[in-house]
């Protein structure tokens, strides 16, 4: 099968025009140390959008003679692109918001490669280096913005949903828009997008024209989950634990639709961070919600919660289901308290430094067939502890599904095992299976194939 | 049956803050010569909007107590709206388009009043006058923009669609979007809202925070068709005339999609000025255009048209079924030959002043059942003016369906009748049977009652 | 003596682009009741700027070749400029800020000719009808702001000043400035250039980039004065009594600086207005000042004062001497009292409704030789009345001075005769005799030949 | 003598407002390694902006008790400024423009820190680190434009100037910005403050709002030449080596104006530079300007340059006397020459890359008196390599005579010995007399005593 490609040169539209020889560089640099692999398969997977392909590893195959490179011109920097996916033009022209993307992947590859990995200027053995991080990537990309009220609401949810479920998320984010709201999400399709379509008509029924549809993502996942050019503000962090830390930091609160492994990976890591005894007097509003379709849905979820992290954890969320309207009130309820404790504390509005982040849930993952075999998925231990365990299973599990090197890794050593305590692995095996049921793992078009095995 | 209300005092944002002491004592003087009565209804429409209500009688008695009134400060005017309908709130607070359409209703009733009633500035009786008067309305409210490419698209169809037909507008108005056309529609739901939905998602896109979503409207009925909260320009005319020459002399191009008895109106309207001679050279892109299921409706309209006006009207159109793309890239191409066709004649991109308007098409047709009766329905006459009595059908027919004159016309003194020659009144007679059969009169709810009687 | 001048076209920035048909060809109609000669010979003063010309006379004999027309272009108007003097441009191309007083002009005329000449739209006969009308011509150049607290301190003085005068000026528009004040002046050069010099030095030190620098003339006076190019907005009034309103509508201090009889005239306004008996609660700030060299002049102008109209006038001022940063100080503590008053009184802070101005201050005084011999100057009437009239007496110096029509009436009758009480005549003889002395009559370079004789 | 001082809390206005933890101890810490003493003395300085004092060193000691920490806010951070020059306030409110100065010194300072001392991520011992180091503290500040045409003049002279020069540098600056030039200096008083304040009324009558006013500073000289607040864009280099390198890659031109030490210092560097072999053919415009009555002053310069550099050097400038139009017009015609050079060349027009500049140039030259009584001033050497050693000699006078280091230096080690080829060290000898016989070396006030002696 063949797919239509386009050549084009364009130029960027903000800071990032201003490159130094030496950046121009590394990013053409096609070596071991060189950026350009790395920048080469971000800028694929961005120009990709809306493809309805989820899969990293074909993207790559897909568009083999796919180039891109670096012009210095006398007003600044130009990409040149080859062979890209024609899907990202409009009549021969690359949609600006695409553009865009394109421009925000370069400068934090950049930032990422100069101040991460070669300056060495943040101790990534400790809590604070990782945090600090996570702030200066974020911060160079212009996204910490000062003198702005709470109103980034986070939402979680599959790529793969329900047309009945996708137009929920539509009308929640219209209602959120329409509160002035601004929204974030891992910048994919499905429950990723329709909350940023929906709010986009409700500012501007309210004439706001500087509303914030902040995607955040990573090179492993940002194939799969291309952000859609309505993302406005768009920041690649280094890898799952980095991003799933800038959600938590930046957002003020979370909504959670109906997906599949990846947003049980994201409810686990934030059920972990919450249950932290440091982080008990903290708001944080979060709600589970979808339309009267997806009720069971969140009923199994309660009660994996229940069976796996206990009744505590299950304090942490309120479910609402079909009822728009009352999402955008109690997330806005939720916000006005975290206003006030933040202001109390003279914690940042735009950044969450007081969430304590335990290193288990900082620490990258690698989800080898090793390290799933031996995850520790049992009760003897804290119950956050447990909640880190359970989230790099589920995260291994996205990794075979969508991620290049997951899939590679699975068609060479088959099936990850997973295994644990039993009663544990009865509930995880019941919540994978009513995922594949529900075609929440993979966009449909091919039957799934499961890339785990659940040992009982 | 209650309806929800609220008071509130709301503040504008533009130059309409500023009114003079007489003015303010027009618009609260309750008497004959006064504008409190007209701004009233208005107003009450504009905030009525959402509410799926198409019916202007009824509208002013579900709101009895509805009252708005005008309070100087020192910082400028305030509006101070009581028993308002709750649908323009959102948790009390009304929604920031609405609010500007008030302050637009206001600028255009006092600008009518004191520039067209009172000073008798224009000639309205030569056709001249009529043009001048439509431009200077425009120019008032700051809606001619000069040093802008041509790229305003006009699209009509009904308010009362199937939702299919209601996707595929926001679909064409997504293409349209994409490529930087602004939509102008006469401000109600369905065909009216459905482009701008789309349009201001392709907008998102490509970045563009100017996108244009212009209504045009009439006191008559703006009551049937309140303007949407993402209408961000918006324009009263005095009447039903002005306003559709409103329409023709700023669009650049014009789609319709399926509709009622409104639409056909507007069809013969724009058809009848297409066959005058003097517009012969003139570009003008017109596409009539629907998802598969509409290719029938359009196959109605196109017999109805070849019947009537014959073939030579047809050539002015193109039918285009279920290509959104297809229409974007017509109507841009349509554009550019408007554009080299301004440029080589020098005349304003903003404001068509080349289109011959015939008198027949600019004087206010009023729909009294005499008036109905005596229309000359015959082709013993020139095609162009034939079209204007069919226009004037098509007008009372829609006013006796959802204006509240014709409304209280009708409940007087029964049907209109509708006379003429039997070959056309047998077309006609079959195209509002369709009408009526498809749902396209009224939004559904109610079972439709015609105002009208076909007589053979 | 050849003066430089160029041709040239330029387009507008503003909502000026777009004018109708009649109204273009309204502009190109030289009959009598055509705009074209007042168009032109307005043009010609704003091209004149910065020539050090203060004669309305000699600048149309000067530029006697000067043409300008309007062309209607596909993007909107563009003027066409023939013999324009060449100071107007900087290598070639005309200075942006005279560009847009060109459009401010044809703005206006259009405006006053509609609105005002033609529409009898406001009862001339009326002090109400007058005030209404100087409002709508200040509406219409959008000049009105609302939503901005009290900040437009309006600065008279000479034309023809010191240069220690003339840093003087800037001095205070320095303090004016850093303290966030706009400036409004009869817009020539001296007392009416220096302040606005100053506060764009003090705006850009407080990075206030919306500083505005308000000019109002007349069609008689803009010929001595043309508006220096720092004038961001641009009033033309119908005439110098109109103007004279605008100032005190609009401003909401004002300071004055030395001037020669044009100054007189607007102080005595001024005063007169403020002893009207329903003035006496309203606070409105009034400063004289000037530098140390410039204190005997105020004691000259406090001396005429006392012994025309009394104690109770000199209680309606405070002389201020050399101290820059005090009169800004006390300008700032009386707009405070002013914004009270209006928040009180609900008084639109954008103009003064509330300030009485007796029709003797609104009706426009022609200064012929007959009007100027028969002007009632004793003390047998009410003093405001008595300064009603003392100001027509300065008025019509002024004309004979440097305005067109004055000069030729002095040329063809000779001098203008002003009689009346001899203390007064005294006193006023006084005064203009030391104006003449100071070269504040005239710019420098030619002998003053005054053009009146106070007849005692 | 009493100082009067104020104590206040100020907000920023821009990107700096985000400082992560470990920033905000750097910046608190008075520890060797700390920021605390530099960013205090830096701040001080840009606090003390227009008092008429250009003693580093008595800086310090007359505001003992000033001190400035930062505090965190849910909205960002503030600055809490105790003790701070009254002169820095207008009625108690600290002008905006020196706020937005304070915090581009801590962003400037701590990027100096992160960046250059702490990170090593540029190779200072290479040409090509150095000037990368100076193009990332450029870029960070956001000052390098891209998409802009070449319009930046650098004007460099004395801060201590006659007022007759003073205005000539203002109707320079006036003539270069109605021709739409911004303007980059030292950013001190004298030939630093004048053309701003010239451009700032040309950019007002060209309605140019975006008028960029540049500072280039370090933190050695900022307390003798405090940022006027005019300067909105203010860029803080480590060393006056690289402020020097910022100044040649940033501008497109440089105009000079009379000066003393430091002027000839930057007229050495720049010559030195382009009498390099490889910058034989790139176009770099250089005008040599003053009023009739620095003829002389420039004839001593040129008889400088001639005596020690000889006639090639001589070719690199133009003198123009007393023209400020003509200099306008041969800058603008230069800068289209260094236009189409890089756009030939592709280099950028926001940074001079292709601008060869010796390491001899780069490297920092500390004035300590051995280093000055080392120093090669003979014909012996390359022309480039004598002009790099005398730019260190008039450097050291600098040091000597207003920064605190060198201030102290001399108090305890007595004159600066400046040696070398008699015929050299003749020229020099005259030069330095002169400027100190003009008052050139120090603002007026105090009775000069040189810092140094010519040992002949």
């Amino acid at each position: 099968m063949e797919f239509e490609v386009i050549d084009t040169q364009i130029s960027p539209g903000g800071r990032m025009e201003v490159l130094s020889k030496a950046e121009v560089v590394q990013l053409l640099d096609n070596s071991h140390g060189g950026l350009y692999q790395v920048f080469r398969s971000c800028a694929l997977a961005v120009l990709n959008c809306g493809s309805g392909l989820d899969d990293g590893k074909e993207l790559l195959e897909r568009y083999k003679s796919f180039d891109i490179s670096i012009i210095q011109r006398e007003r600044g920097i130009k990409l040149d692109v080859k062979g890209a996916p024609a899907s990202a033009f409009v009549d021969g022209v690359m949609i600006k918001g695409i553009q865009e993307h394109l421009f925000a992947v370069l400068r934090d590859i950049l930032f990422i490669k100069a101040a991460i990995e070669d300056d060495r200027k943040f101790d990534l053995n400790t809590t604070e280096g990782i945090s600090d991080a996570v702030f200066h990537v974020m911060r160079n990309a212009n996204l910490l913005k000062p003198q702005v009220n709470p109103n980034l609401v986070v939402c979680w949810g599959g790529h793969s949903i329900s047309s009945d479920e996708y137009d929920y998320t539509k009308h929640v984010g219209y209602q959120l828009g329409l509160r002035g709201m601004d929204i974030c999400t891992g910048c994919g399709p499905g429950a990723m997008k329709g909350p940023m379509k929906g709010a986009t008509i409700g500012h501007a029924k309210q004439r706001i024209t500087t509303g914030r549809y902040l995607g955040i993502t990573e090179p492993g996942i940002i194939a799969a989950e291309a952000p859609n050019p309505i993302v406005n503000d768009l920041a690649i962090l280094p890898d799952i634990e980095k991003r799933l830390e800038a959600f938590v930091r930046m957002g003020h609160a979370v909504i959670v639709f109906p997906g599949g492994a990846g947003t049980a990976e994201e409810i686990l890591y934030l059920l972990g961070i919450l249950l932290h005894p440091d982080n008990a007097e903290l708001p944080f509003p979060l709600i589970f919600t979808g339309p009267e379709t997806a009720a069971d849905y969140f009923r199994q979820i309660d009660q994996f919660i229940a069976a796996t992290l206990g009744p505590k954890a299950q304090q942490s969320y309120q479910i609402i289901v079909n009822d728009p309207v009352r999402v955008a009130q109690e997330v806005q309820a939720g916000i006005r308290q975290v206003r006030e404790f933040r202001k109390a504390k003279g914690d940042a509005y735009y950044f969450n430094w007081l969430l304590k982040i335990d290193a288990e849930f900082q620490k990258p993952f690698e989800p080898t067939h090793e390290n799933m075999r031996n995850l520790a998925l049992h009760k003897n231990q804290e119950t956050h502890l447990l909640a880190a365990n359970l989230r790099r299973a589920f995260s291994g599990v996205v990794a075979g599904n969508v991620k290049n090197q997951g899939i590679r890794a699975i068609e060479k050593h088959g099936h990850f095992e997973i295994r644990g305590d039993s009663e544990i692995m009865a509930s995880m095996d019941t919540l994978l299976a009513s995922f594949v049921a529900q075609n929440r793992m993979k966009l449909p078009g091919k039957a799934y194939t499961p890339c785990y095995r659940v040992i009982k």
